[in-house]
């Protein structure tokens, strides 16, 4: 993985990531967050709250965002300022979610970028967001 | 765990947990959201990078305080509607993170309540924002 600069970036780039969020990525995220909350571990505790079943974290599903942004794009190099998500639709176990960030603007003054977040199971979206990051310039570096 | 209603909760209500970051964890983080991003991952890359040094996933941090809204407060019952995080400083690997919430306002109109979120290292505050979760009532059950 390359290190990416402010000028690698076009408004409209997009680049995405698919993930299953089994039981065991559920698990395994409720052990690395400390959110042991039965919603979204014990079945018989679900079964009589809103979603009648078990659901994905939301925070696992806003992490994988960020994944598309410490990855793939903008990829190493960009520092993460700010996030906002909304929650829209829960993420059963197993959904296998889709998660997308589009370059929406671009400020040469302040060299943050505003990327635009989605995650979809199947056609549906079930959270979006908007994140800021910061970029070094190569200008600036003279690389 | 019991099942929390709005009507448990009061403005200035806070809870908070702490967790260390360490290389296992923020490894364990890695996995668990895709984000291989060689800042939190490889020390030679993150060396020659802004902050001279691997830190943890803006995203895992972010998750300690959805973990304290899972589990303590508002805890089980609530559903996470949305959040605002601003990344202040970065947390470096084996720091301890304070994750704390706070009950800032309560809509007994919509049942949502807006938590104020922040997570310490030390005396300095990483990270802070805002949640928005939706309740039931314990009026509305009858309960």
């Amino acid at each position: 993985m390359g290190l990416r600069y402010l000028e690698d970036l076009n408004v409209g780039m997009q680049a995405e990531l698919s993930r299953v969020l089994d039981d065991a990525a559920v698990r395994a995220f409720a052990d690395v967050s400390g959110d042991t909350n039965p919603l979204h571990l014990d079945e018989a505790f679900a079964k009589d709250g809103p979603f009648r079943q078990r659901i994905a974290h939301g925070a696992h599903v806003a992490s994988l965002v960020s994944a598309v942004m410490g990855v793939e794009l903008p990829g190493p190099g960009a520092i993460y300022m700010s996030q906002t998500v909304q929650f829209l639709r829960p993420v059963r176990i197993g959904d296998t979610v889709r998660a997308q960030v589009t370059v929406a603007a671009i400020s040469p003054e302040t060299k943050q970028v505003t990327l635009a977040c989605a995650c979809l199971v199947g056609s549906r979206t079930v959270m979006r967001g908007e994140a800021i990051v910061r970029m070094a310039s190569r200008a600036e570096r003279g690389s």
